[in-house]
Protein backbone atom coordinates (compact mmCIF):
# COMPACT_ATOMS: atom_id res chain seq x y z
CA UNK A 1 0.00 0.00 0.00
CA UNK A 2 1.95 2.73 -1.48
CA UNK A 3 0.94 6.64 -0.99
CA UNK A 4 -0.39 8.14 -3.73
CA UNK A 5 1.68 11.31 -5.65
CA UNK A 6 -0.92 13.60 -3.92
CA UNK A 7 -1.32 12.04 -0.41
CA UNK A 8 2.01 12.25 -0.11
CA UNK A 9 2.31 15.72 -1.50
CA UNK A 10 -0.05 16.85 1.46
CA UNK A 11 1.53 15.04 3.92
CA UNK A 12 5.07 16.28 2.81
CA UNK A 13 3.73 20.37 2.53
CA UNK A 14 1.90 20.08 5.76
CA UNK A 15 5.78 19.14 7.02
CA UNK A 16 7.75 22.71 8.57
CA UNK A 17 11.38 23.61 8.12
CA UNK A 18 12.52 24.90 11.06
CA UNK A 19 16.38 26.06 10.96
CA UNK A 20 18.59 25.69 13.75
CA UNK A 21 16.59 24.19 16.33
CA UNK A 22 17.42 22.59 18.92
CA UNK A 23 20.68 24.39 17.51
CA UNK A 24 23.10 25.97 15.11
CA UNK A 25 22.67 24.14 11.66
CA UNK A 26 20.05 21.45 11.99
CA UNK A 27 17.15 21.58 10.24
CA UNK A 28 14.35 20.25 12.21
CA UNK A 29 11.13 18.76 10.79
CA UNK A 30 7.98 19.96 12.48
CA UNK A 31 5.49 17.77 12.79
CA UNK A 32 2.94 20.23 14.61
CA UNK A 33 1.54 21.40 11.09
CA UNK A 34 1.16 17.95 10.38
CA UNK A 35 -1.04 17.28 12.93
CA UNK A 36 -2.98 20.39 13.10
CA UNK A 37 -3.99 20.11 9.69
CA UNK A 38 -6.86 17.27 9.74
CA UNK A 39 -6.68 17.02 5.60
CA UNK A 40 -2.87 16.18 6.18
CA UNK A 41 -3.57 14.52 9.49
CA UNK A 42 -6.39 12.24 8.59
CA UNK A 43 -4.47 11.64 4.90
CA UNK A 44 -1.80 9.95 7.50
CA UNK A 45 -3.78 8.23 9.49
CA UNK A 46 -5.71 6.30 6.88
CA UNK A 47 -2.74 5.46 5.07
CA UNK A 48 -1.17 4.07 8.03
CA UNK A 49 -4.66 2.24 8.61
CA UNK A 50 -4.11 0.51 5.12
CA UNK A 51 -0.69 -0.54 5.34
CA UNK A 52 -0.74 -2.07 8.63
CA UNK A 53 -4.71 -3.33 8.90
CA UNK A 54 -3.60 -6.90 7.35
CA UNK A 55 -0.70 -8.01 9.46
CA UNK A 56 -2.42 -9.09 12.07
CA UNK A 57 -0.65 -7.06 14.70
CA UNK A 58 -1.31 -6.90 18.45
CA UNK A 59 -0.08 -3.73 19.75
CA UNK A 60 1.57 -0.96 18.97
CA UNK A 61 4.39 0.57 20.40
CA UNK A 62 5.05 3.73 20.44
CA UNK A 63 8.59 5.47 21.50
CA UNK A 64 7.92 8.80 24.35
CA UNK A 65 6.57 11.31 23.32
CA UNK A 66 5.97 12.13 19.84
CA UNK A 67 5.40 8.74 18.70
CA UNK A 68 2.37 8.61 21.53
CA UNK A 69 0.61 10.62 19.32
CA UNK A 70 0.99 8.70 15.65
CA UNK A 71 1.45 5.38 17.58
CA UNK A 72 -2.41 6.08 20.08
CA UNK A 73 -4.13 6.71 17.23
CA UNK A 74 -3.23 3.88 14.78
CA UNK A 75 -4.22 1.79 17.55
CA UNK A 76 -7.24 3.22 17.92
CA UNK A 77 -8.11 2.79 14.54
CA UNK A 78 -7.11 -0.85 14.16
CA UNK A 79 -8.72 -2.37 17.80
CA UNK A 80 -5.62 -3.05 19.43
CA UNK A 81 -3.77 -2.01 22.83
CA UNK A 82 -0.93 0.86 22.62
CA UNK A 83 2.08 0.44 24.61
CA UNK A 84 4.05 3.53 25.97
CA UNK A 85 7.96 3.20 25.46
CA UNK A 86 8.98 5.91 27.84
CA UNK A 87 12.60 7.79 29.38
CA UNK A 88 13.83 6.08 31.97
CA UNK A 89 11.97 6.78 35.33
CA UNK A 90 8.55 7.44 33.92
CA UNK A 91 6.56 4.09 34.10
CA UNK A 92 5.33 3.10 37.48
CA UNK A 93 5.54 -0.87 37.02
CA UNK A 94 8.31 -3.56 36.86
CA UNK A 95 10.44 -2.40 33.50
CA UNK A 96 12.98 -3.49 31.47
CA UNK A 97 15.65 -0.95 30.48
CA UNK A 98 17.44 -0.41 27.62
CA UNK A 99 20.61 2.22 26.82
CA UNK A 100 21.37 3.94 24.05
CA UNK A 101 24.37 6.56 22.54
CA UNK A 102 23.58 9.81 22.23
CA UNK A 103 25.86 12.25 20.21
CA UNK A 104 27.25 13.39 24.13
CA UNK A 105 26.73 10.71 26.66
CA UNK A 106 23.85 7.68 26.91
CA UNK A 107 20.10 7.76 27.14
CA UNK A 108 17.75 4.90 28.73
CA UNK A 109 14.25 4.00 27.61
CA UNK A 110 12.10 1.88 29.38
CA UNK A 111 8.78 -0.82 29.15
CA UNK A 112 6.70 -2.42 31.67
CA UNK A 113 7.90 -5.95 31.52
CA UNK A 114 4.53 -7.24 31.04
CA UNK A 115 3.37 -4.99 28.58
CA UNK A 116 2.53 -7.52 25.83
CA UNK A 117 2.17 -10.25 27.93
CA UNK A 118 -2.28 -10.61 27.26
CA UNK A 119 -1.04 -12.17 23.87
CA UNK A 120 1.32 -15.17 23.83
CA UNK A 121 4.64 -13.71 21.38
CA UNK A 122 2.58 -11.00 20.41
CA UNK A 123 3.55 -9.02 17.41
CA UNK A 124 4.10 -5.54 18.12
CA UNK A 125 4.56 -2.39 15.77
CA UNK A 126 6.90 -0.14 16.59
CA UNK A 127 6.11 3.61 15.91
CA UNK A 128 7.66 6.54 16.40
CA UNK A 129 7.68 10.43 14.61
CA UNK A 130 11.84 9.91 13.11
CA UNK A 131 14.48 8.24 12.51
CA UNK A 132 17.66 9.62 12.29
CA UNK A 133 20.74 7.74 13.85
CA UNK A 134 18.14 4.86 15.29
CA UNK A 135 19.58 4.76 18.64
CA UNK A 136 16.56 5.51 20.43
CA UNK A 137 14.30 2.39 18.08
CA UNK A 138 17.22 -0.13 18.11
CA UNK A 139 17.22 -0.05 21.73
CA UNK A 140 12.98 0.50 21.70
CA UNK A 141 13.00 -2.98 19.17
CA UNK A 142 15.81 -4.75 21.71
CA UNK A 143 13.24 -4.24 24.99
CA UNK A 144 10.21 -5.05 22.61
CA UNK A 145 11.81 -8.72 21.62
CA UNK A 146 13.44 -9.08 25.18
CA UNK A 147 9.53 -9.40 26.90
CA UNK A 148 8.75 -12.17 24.46
CA UNK A 149 6.51 -9.96 22.58
CA UNK A 150 8.42 -9.45 18.45
CA UNK A 151 8.93 -6.38 16.73
CA UNK A 152 7.24 -7.21 13.46
CA UNK A 153 8.11 -3.43 11.74
CA UNK A 154 9.70 -0.11 12.95
CA UNK A 155 7.50 2.61 10.97
CA UNK A 156 8.42 6.22 10.88
CA UNK A 157 6.74 9.29 9.31
CA UNK A 158 10.20 10.70 8.54
CA UNK A 159 13.73 8.85 7.79
CA UNK A 160 16.90 10.58 7.32
CA UNK A 161 18.36 8.69 4.78
CA UNK A 162 21.69 10.77 4.97
CA UNK A 163 21.88 8.79 8.24
CA UNK A 164 22.88 5.14 9.13
CA UNK A 165 19.71 4.65 10.84
CA UNK A 166 17.35 2.83 8.86
CA UNK A 167 19.91 0.25 7.85
CA UNK A 168 21.60 -0.14 10.81
CA UNK A 169 17.76 -0.76 12.50
CA UNK A 170 16.77 -3.45 9.86
CA UNK A 171 19.22 -5.75 10.68
CA UNK A 172 16.98 -6.29 13.67
CA UNK A 173 13.36 -5.76 12.28
CA UNK A 174 11.73 -4.64 8.89
CA UNK A 175 11.52 -1.11 8.22
CA UNK A 176 8.87 1.77 6.85
CA UNK A 177 9.10 5.04 6.46
CA UNK A 178 6.50 7.23 5.29
CA UNK A 179 8.65 10.17 3.74
CA UNK A 180 12.52 10.31 3.18
CA UNK A 181 14.92 13.44 3.63
CA UNK A 182 17.70 13.12 1.51
CA UNK B 1 -23.83 10.90 26.79
CA UNK B 2 -23.32 8.96 29.90
CA UNK B 3 -21.14 5.61 30.57
CA UNK B 4 -23.18 2.68 31.35
CA UNK B 5 -22.06 0.55 34.06
CA UNK B 6 -20.84 -2.06 32.16
CA UNK B 7 -18.32 0.34 30.18
CA UNK B 8 -17.27 2.24 33.68
CA UNK B 9 -16.64 -1.43 35.15
CA UNK B 10 -14.28 -2.26 31.96
CA UNK B 11 -12.54 0.96 31.99
CA UNK B 12 -11.59 1.17 35.81
CA UNK B 13 -10.83 -2.61 36.66
CA UNK B 14 -8.05 -1.85 33.50
CA UNK B 15 -6.37 0.90 35.52
CA UNK B 16 -3.75 -0.45 37.89
CA UNK B 17 -2.74 0.92 41.03
CA UNK B 18 1.08 1.21 42.17
CA UNK B 19 1.44 2.23 45.62
CA UNK B 20 4.27 4.25 46.74
CA UNK B 21 5.06 6.04 43.14
CA UNK B 22 6.77 8.21 42.17
CA UNK B 23 7.36 8.72 46.10
CA UNK B 24 6.22 6.93 49.01
CA UNK B 25 1.97 7.51 49.93
CA UNK B 26 0.69 8.03 46.87
CA UNK B 27 -1.26 5.74 45.03
CA UNK B 28 -0.56 6.05 40.95
CA UNK B 29 -3.18 5.35 39.07
CA UNK B 30 -1.09 3.38 35.97
CA UNK B 31 -3.26 3.67 32.99
CA UNK B 32 -0.84 1.52 30.61
CA UNK B 33 -2.80 -1.27 31.45
CA UNK B 34 -5.81 0.14 30.02
CA UNK B 35 -3.84 1.21 27.02
CA UNK B 36 -2.95 -2.00 26.19
CA UNK B 37 -5.95 -3.26 27.00
CA UNK B 38 -7.80 -3.97 23.63
CA UNK B 39 -11.54 -3.96 25.38
CA UNK B 40 -10.93 -1.11 27.62
CA UNK B 41 -9.21 0.98 25.27
CA UNK B 42 -12.19 0.90 22.39
CA UNK B 43 -14.83 1.25 25.39
CA UNK B 44 -13.07 4.48 26.39
CA UNK B 45 -12.30 6.14 22.75
CA UNK B 46 -16.12 5.85 21.49
CA UNK B 47 -17.18 6.57 24.42
CA UNK B 48 -15.25 10.10 24.19
CA UNK B 49 -16.21 9.63 20.31
CA UNK B 50 -19.77 9.58 21.47
CA UNK B 51 -19.56 12.32 24.04
CA UNK B 52 -17.53 14.91 21.98
CA UNK B 53 -19.08 13.98 18.20
CA UNK B 54 -21.67 16.69 17.72
CA UNK B 55 -19.41 19.36 20.06
CA UNK B 56 -18.55 21.23 16.63
CA UNK B 57 -14.70 21.03 18.14
CA UNK B 58 -12.22 22.46 15.31
CA UNK B 59 -8.80 21.04 17.54
CA UNK B 60 -8.26 18.75 20.20
CA UNK B 61 -5.08 19.82 22.46
CA UNK B 62 -3.46 17.57 24.36
CA UNK B 63 -0.79 17.64 27.77
CA UNK B 64 3.09 16.20 27.30
CA UNK B 65 3.15 13.70 27.57
CA UNK B 66 -0.20 11.28 28.36
CA UNK B 67 -2.50 13.50 27.13
CA UNK B 68 -1.25 12.86 23.61
CA UNK B 69 -2.05 9.21 23.59
CA UNK B 70 -5.75 10.17 23.91
CA UNK B 71 -5.90 13.37 22.57
CA UNK B 72 -4.11 12.06 19.09
CA UNK B 73 -6.44 9.09 18.61
CA UNK B 74 -9.69 11.23 19.83
CA UNK B 75 -9.01 13.84 17.51
CA UNK B 76 -8.59 11.09 14.64
CA UNK B 77 -11.40 9.99 15.18
CA UNK B 78 -13.65 13.14 14.92
CA UNK B 79 -11.57 14.15 11.72
CA UNK B 80 -9.81 17.24 13.51
CA UNK B 81 -6.56 18.63 14.21
CA UNK B 82 -4.20 17.60 17.08
CA UNK B 83 -1.88 20.33 19.23
CA UNK B 84 0.75 19.23 21.60
CA UNK B 85 1.41 21.68 24.74
CA UNK B 86 4.85 20.59 26.29
CA UNK B 87 6.96 21.03 28.78
CA UNK B 88 9.34 24.27 28.00
CA UNK B 89 11.86 24.20 24.67
CA UNK B 90 10.40 21.13 23.21
CA UNK B 91 8.39 23.24 20.44
CA UNK B 92 10.44 24.57 17.69
CA UNK B 93 8.56 27.54 16.57
CA UNK B 94 7.36 30.29 18.41
CA UNK B 95 5.57 30.11 21.36
CA UNK B 96 3.49 31.14 24.62
CA UNK B 97 4.22 30.02 27.86
CA UNK B 98 2.42 30.03 30.79
CA UNK B 99 4.02 29.06 33.97
CA UNK B 100 2.47 27.07 36.94
CA UNK B 101 3.25 25.94 40.71
CA UNK B 102 4.48 22.50 42.02
CA UNK B 103 4.30 20.88 45.06
CA UNK B 104 8.18 22.50 44.98
CA UNK B 105 8.88 25.17 42.88
CA UNK B 106 7.70 25.82 39.52
CA UNK B 107 6.95 24.38 35.92
CA UNK B 108 6.17 25.73 32.39
CA UNK B 109 4.52 24.40 29.63
CA UNK B 110 4.37 26.49 25.78
CA UNK B 111 1.93 25.91 22.80
CA UNK B 112 2.92 27.18 19.09
CA UNK B 113 1.41 30.94 18.87
CA UNK B 114 -0.42 29.82 15.20
CA UNK B 115 -1.03 26.80 16.83
CA UNK B 116 -5.25 27.01 16.59
CA UNK B 117 -4.87 29.67 13.80
CA UNK B 118 -6.17 27.46 10.63
CA UNK B 119 -9.66 28.35 12.18
CA UNK B 120 -10.90 31.51 13.21
CA UNK B 121 -12.24 31.70 16.91
CA UNK B 122 -11.45 27.66 17.31
CA UNK B 123 -13.19 25.88 19.33
CA UNK B 124 -10.99 23.54 21.72
CA UNK B 125 -11.02 20.52 24.02
CA UNK B 126 -8.28 20.04 26.30
CA UNK B 127 -7.16 16.57 27.34
CA UNK B 128 -5.24 15.17 29.97
CA UNK B 129 -5.26 11.87 31.38
CA UNK B 130 -5.62 12.82 35.19
CA UNK B 131 -6.14 16.48 37.12
CA UNK B 132 -5.33 16.25 40.33
CA UNK B 133 -4.09 19.86 41.78
CA UNK B 134 -5.07 21.36 37.92
CA UNK B 135 -2.13 22.97 38.05
CA UNK B 136 -0.98 22.12 34.54
CA UNK B 137 -4.20 21.92 32.98
CA UNK B 138 -5.22 25.67 34.31
CA UNK B 139 -1.40 27.05 32.57
CA UNK B 140 -3.25 25.03 29.40
CA UNK B 141 -6.43 26.17 29.06
CA UNK B 142 -4.99 29.83 29.69
CA UNK B 143 -2.34 29.35 27.17
CA UNK B 144 -5.45 27.93 24.88
CA UNK B 145 -7.36 31.25 25.31
CA UNK B 146 -4.60 33.11 24.76
CA UNK B 147 -3.69 32.18 21.16
CA UNK B 148 -7.76 33.74 20.09
CA UNK B 149 -8.82 29.48 20.52
CA UNK B 150 -11.67 29.43 22.91
CA UNK B 151 -10.78 25.97 25.56
CA UNK B 152 -14.44 24.51 25.47
CA UNK B 153 -13.82 21.99 27.93
CA UNK B 154 -11.33 19.98 29.80
CA UNK B 155 -11.45 16.38 29.80
CA UNK B 156 -9.65 13.56 31.79
CA UNK B 157 -10.02 10.29 32.03
CA UNK B 158 -9.08 10.19 35.77
CA UNK B 159 -10.25 13.43 38.17
CA UNK B 160 -8.87 13.18 41.79
CA UNK B 161 -11.87 14.65 43.62
CA UNK B 162 -10.32 15.27 46.88
CA UNK B 163 -8.35 17.58 45.51
CA UNK B 164 -9.38 21.39 44.26
CA UNK B 165 -7.93 20.87 40.93
CA UNK B 166 -11.46 20.13 38.94
CA UNK B 167 -13.48 23.45 41.34
CA UNK B 168 -10.70 26.00 40.10
CA UNK B 169 -10.60 24.89 37.06
CA UNK B 170 -14.18 24.97 36.24
CA UNK B 171 -14.04 29.00 36.94
CA UNK B 172 -12.40 28.44 33.30
CA UNK B 173 -14.03 26.13 31.86
CA UNK B 174 -16.38 23.26 31.68
CA UNK B 175 -14.58 19.82 32.84
CA UNK B 176 -15.83 16.16 32.23
CA UNK B 177 -14.09 13.20 33.83
CA UNK B 178 -14.58 10.17 32.73
CA UNK B 179 -14.06 8.41 36.21
CA UNK B 180 -13.91 10.03 39.39
CA UNK B 181 -11.42 9.17 42.48
CA UNK B 182 -12.41 9.77 45.75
Amino acid sequence: MELTTNEKQIIENSIRDIKDFPKEGIVFKDITTLLNNKEAYATLMNHLHSRYKDYNLDYIAGIDARGFIFGAALAQMLGIGFVPIRKKGKLPYTTIGEKYALEYGIDEIEVHLDAFSGVNNARVLLIDDLIATGGTANAAATLINQTGAKCIEACFILGLTFLDGIKTLKEKTDVYTVLEVD
